[in-house]
């Protein structure tokens, strides 16, 4: 029975080995880890950064060569191990630290790990945790304090002291031009419903390297339109009468443009007060779910939320083989461009926001159907002990609302000789990320046919800056101080596809005309299509940079299996997406996001070489931890080697008008798809007992057999009427 | 009340002058050109080509000014008038002739009307027609005769006098080299179900030029990699045992591949005995249909089924605005590469098939929901009357199965500050045309945030020849006798967008680097995105050839417009696409074809460049009566003026075992968004009423506030559980 609050982990199913750490283990784990005195971590809250504190637990997955023999039967089951990250804030030298912890559920051993080719982690590279964000706040208030009478009397609202009408802020990230540096610019935003979109025209650059607060300090300000050095500077000018003040607070609207409340009306006489269009289920689910594992329509899965990416699948199957042994989120980033310093500065990159642990409740009817499974899980990060994420994913079959394939085979006379379809339904699984603003809403699709669609709609609130007429030039005016930033959405995935096996080879295949002589008319020429297929043996021939078109067919396959009919047995991928590059190659910044200087890399499998990105790419990308680039430098063959598909992905967002109050789904998605090529002798969806087939049973055409494994009717949450077709077409 | 066979006229909607001729008026037009002596039309079958017979008759579409005259309430209602076709076989010099006929319902006049630029449309160019195939057919069984040894022979089928065991043909186009040409190359395929995929080996070049099919006479033919004079030829070679026969034909099989038939099983316990997830609508249907009018969130279009190409919106409005005059399907075409002589010769232009005249029925439940709302349609083409076509189009709510917008607004300490969400649907307005082997699914989806979006699905059979190994060049041994060809589809669709009025302007947006001194470090450099906008005033500079990449922000606006915020009243055109041409530039057929040289082309409107393509493409496209590129040449300015976008989708589609029986849906469709960009002054899904938001209640977050203005159960179609939601999520 399918219950809400299954665990994640089932310790007799295969799955679980990739299971997140149930709250029992997190537990175990920061247990042992805070009983280790040379570690000397602090428990509880203290109001300072210099301390040693357990930032996150999770799952530390394990060997893929481990697992696979476990898989297949021969092997041991791996130990379930921990991956600690302590922020060591009170040594002599301050760093982050990685640590592995094992055995589960009664760790014995931690030790140290480190990212290839690195120096310990860079203490300001580490992600904001609450207790920063609070000395911030706290640090606001105090540096706004000569701004009381400015902000009041000319945004209506104020940041210390107030109770109702309270200033809030956005800090951008990076934090500062270069490593090592930790100042935020922040943004100062009336405290209304949808706050994101309410600048005052403020902008603060707040210095908070130090781990000690009271060293923190402002270094400018950025107020409508000009800098100035320091909030008592701001205020004189203000006093003095010779500021350009922001345009008054506006008149108490009827109400607030940033709400979800309605307003206006459809023309049409279209009733929006009831329900529309539901998706429900007649008999039942048609899929499974256990623990961790999930099963449907030939395919089968184990799947987790990592803290730092989100969506994290293991073990992909299709009618008993692996396709992949992991597809995963690696990275969200969304890079601005704009006039006001926090505009200018944003590149968020969303891994550092703990982008997998804001997996927030998923509702019912709207973010999922109301007949969807939901799942808990469970994040240990920048907390004292498991935090329980209630419906933080949700399952269900999803009707498409297109057959999956149909023909209708006439006879050009009025008749046919059959009519034949398969229904259309795919089983989406599905997680959001609300980083700070934006949401996104992650999706997996596995449809019957063996077929596997990736991907991502934005939502949410757009990232937004005071208007003043320069910031024209980087985005549209969405509403009277509101400037919508351009900005350039990527999305990476991992896809360690294992396709009939873990050897696998990569080319790409396009088309090429030729021109031939006509062999059956001398002297003509016939100029036609043809297959171009370019092997691509090596690393570097295998990475895809953006600026060049990217070949339509991406084909993984394996050198040594065929299909029936001859065929390396393959699996494509097919892009649907609108990306480009956000940065010149190379340019400071761009360098923590290496992977997105290409469609596609295409590298051998190293189990060091796990992620494209790291919880510290945000606030140091000038040296990154990971350095993606190093993984297609060595430029291996790649030909029958266990390979990893890294897919970026994303669109240029010009927000306009539309993007108030929030930014819409329809047309704001992209991913990929993952399909079969031969890979299979025939389309595996006949094995579905859906189908329907219509054979008129007499030349009139007046009675027909209708053929089909399902009932009739689907029962009552339709219709209860039973299907019928004719299929005629006559003259009237 | 939504009665499946509403009629499409409804003559006090504004809509209806739009709306496809009653079976009555078309009968009235029939019977009044069978009535002027001096067109001569035949009535009644008679088995010769060399007669005068009425091939098509359809609206003759008002002129623009006229019917934005009377729309806008000023003008008088347009004359009902016809457009028909007359093939002119009984000529000195056979022709086609058009006519214009009016007014209805009562005609009394007609006169001939001309394609621009253009002679006469050469006899040779008309569509096929039943009475031509019925000659075909008759031929065939005679010049197959002498093989009637070698067929049954070694395929265990043949085609005269056969009942049980029959051959059957799919003849490829164009029917020749060069203008004038009437020759086909006819591929044998097996008749079993599913004959598509069924060739045997030979093809034959038939030439049926001659009025008179005593005429007709073999040219050619091809069998197994080797051409022959004539079936004598070949069958001589076969008794002397000169000849590589093809494979024997297969033993038996318990099932045939290219059936819908069952067979094999999911690994995984998945029941596909029983229905999956459905589309209901708990509360009934939230959208309206009346004649060809459609109404749902906002939208209002008049429907039309053109019985060249299909789907033609008219008068598309968002809020009561007209948004595009005008939204049709203009043409669809592949052209493949192989090896065999019909393979390489296929170039399938399939208005020239009656593509929307192959509209059959839609099956409930699975060509569209159960729930949806099925419509007749009636066309006259190829026949002596109206012909019905039941279910033709069909209308349905989707639940996207994603939310329209949502965003959960995190306090990030365990609670939050609002939860907000808009459940996703849109209304799917769809037909599909089955020509010959492929189905096309031509959908229209509006969504209630002004966006709309056009796609195209394919299905149905592949079009297949014979295997050999010269095949490998050109695509995928799919079955062991049959080569999948590659193939390129191209779709194209007009769209006269009417953006704030009919004076639009045009221009590109793309992102573009600047470098620049960072206002904030002196000495530093900020590298950083801004609009790059590059107005287009002419025609020549909005031609967007393939081969260059398209700009992501392709933006349609008023000049004179602008939302509340300052900007040009905008819609954008975003493509979901993976297009590229089909022939180098101006060779040979290519030229029949112009409109695929671009992604998209921007005219400005004339009422005698209503089509991009006609009826006549396919048979002639060497010297096309269309000419789309003339639509550009004069390279008029298009500032301010009635603008049309020409839009170019497709894929490159190899064909692979998967395809087998069918090419499956998910990943084969392409198509494009219009959306608006600072067309509103904020969402306008604003005036839904469907959203909810939930917002704590208290600190603890124990009692919530959901705000809704729909029921908080949606019935029992999908579950009686009243809506729930926490959001919160806390330490364990
Ligand atoms: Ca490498
Ligand atoms: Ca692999
Ligand atoms: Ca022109
Ligand atoms: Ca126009
Ligand atoms: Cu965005
Ligand atoms: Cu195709």
């Amino acid at each position: 029975v399918l219950v809400s609050t299954s665990p994640l982990t089932q310790p007799e199913l295969g799955a679980s080995i990739f299971a997140d750490l149930s709250p029992a283990e997190l537990r175990a784990v920061r247990s042992f880890l805070l009983s280790q005195p040379e570690l000397a971590l602090a428990s509880g809250h203290r109001d300072t950064l210099a301390k040693n504190s357990l930032f996150l637990v999770e799952l530390q997955v394990p060997r893929k060569t481990q697992a696979l023999q476990y898989l297949e039967g021969g092997g041991p089951r791996p130990q379930r191990q921990a991956r600690a990250v302590i922020f060591f804030g009170e040594q002599a030298e301050p760093n982050v630290t990685e640590f592995v912890v094992g055995p589960l559920p009664r760790p014995s051993y931690y030790r140290p790990v480190s990212y290839p080719g690195r120096r310990p982690i860079p203490f300001a590279a580490r992600p904001m945790s609450q207790l920063e964000y609070e000395l911030l706040h706290r640090k606001l208030a105090e540096v706004t304090e000569p701004l009381y009478q400015l902000l009041r009397e000319t945004t209506g609202f104020w940041y210390h002291n107030c109770s109702e009408r309270c200033l809030t802020f956005s800090d951008v990230a990076p934090r500062g031009l270069a490593p090592g540096e930790r100042r935020s610019w922040l943004m100062l935003q009336r405290f209304v419903e949808g706050y994101f979109l309410h600048p005052v025209g403020l902008e603060i650059l707040l210095d908070h390297r130090a781990r000690d607060p009271r060293h923190w300090a402002v270094q400018q300000l950025w107020y409508n339109g000009h800098y100035f050095a320091s909030p008592e500077e701001l205020a004189w000018r203000y006093q003095r009468g010779e500021l350009a003040v922001g345009r008054p607070p506006p008149a108490n609207p009827a109400l607030l443009f940033s709400t979800y409340l309605p307003r206006g009306h459809f023309s049409t006489g279209t009733r929006t007060d009831v329900h529309g269009a539901k998706v429900c289920e007649p008999q039942g689910k048609r899929y499974w779910v256990q623990g961790n594992l999930v099963e449907y329509g030939g395919w089968h899965l184990a799947v987790r939320l990592r803290s730092s990416a989100g969506l994290q699948l293991f073990d992909v199957r299709f009618n008993g083989e692996r396709l992949a042994y992991e597809l995963s989120v690696q990275e969200a980033v969304a890079f601005y461009g704009g006039s006001t310093p926090a505009a200018m500065q944003t590149k968020y990159v969303d891994a550092g926001w703990g982008m997998g642990t804001v997996a927030h409740e998923l509702a019912p009817g709207i973010d999922c159907p109301e007949v969807a499974t939901y799942l808990d899980v469970h994040h240990l990060y920048d907390a004292e002990g498991p935090v329980r994420y209630s419906r933080a994913l949700c399952l269900f079959e999803l009707p498409t609302g297109v057959p999956l394939r149909r023909h209708f085979n006439s006879n050009f006379r009025g008749g046919y000789h059959f009519y034949a379809g398969l229904e259309g339904q795919a089983l989406v699984l599905r997680t959001t990320s609300t980083v700070y603003n934006y949401d996104y809403i992650w999706d997996v699709l596995l449809y019957p046919n063996g077929v596997l669609e990736a991907k991502v709609h934005a939502t949410g609130y757009i990232h937004a800056s005071y208007y003043t007429p320069q910031g024209l030039r980087y985005g549209s005016r969405v509403q009277r101080d509101v400037l919508g930033n351009m900005h350039t959405h990527l999305v990476h995935y991992k896809l360690d596809l294992d396709i009939a096996g873990t050897g696998n080879s990569f080319e790409t295949v396009e088309m090429r005309f030729e021109n031939i002589s006509n062999p059956w008319s001398a002297g003509e020429r016939v100029v036609q299509s043809r297959l171009h297929r370019r092997p691509r043996r090596t690393e570097r021939q295998a990475a895809f940079p953006f600026g060049t078109a990217l070949p339509r067919y991406l084909m993984f396959y394996s050198p040594s299996q065929r299909n029936r009919w001859g065929h390396p047995r393959s699996y494509r991928i097919q892009y649907s997406s609108q990306a480009d590059r956000v940065l010149p190659r190379g340019w400071k910044e761009e360098k923590g996001i290496a992977w997105g200087r290409y469609h596609l890399a295409v590298t051998r499998r190293h189990e060091r070489e796990a992620t494209s990105s790291s919880l510290y790419a945000q606030n140091d990308l000038w040296e990154p931890t990971v350095d993606f680039e190093g993984f297609i430098r060595n430029d291996e063959n790649i030909e029958n080697q266990d390979l990893v598909a890294w897919v970026t992905v994303g669109f240029l967002h010009i927000p306009h008008a539309e993007d108030v109050p929030n930014t819409a789904t329809p047309g704001n998605a992209v991913g990929f798809f993952l399909r079969p090529f031969n890979f299979f002798d025939e389309d595996p969806a006949v094995a579905s007992y859906s189908p329907v087939i219509v054979r008129p049973l007499d030349p009139a055409f007046a009675r027909v057999e209708i053929q089909r494994w399902t009932p009739a009717s689907p029962g009552p949450c339709v219709s209860p009427e039973p299907f019928r077709y004719n299929g005629t077409y006559w003259e009237e």
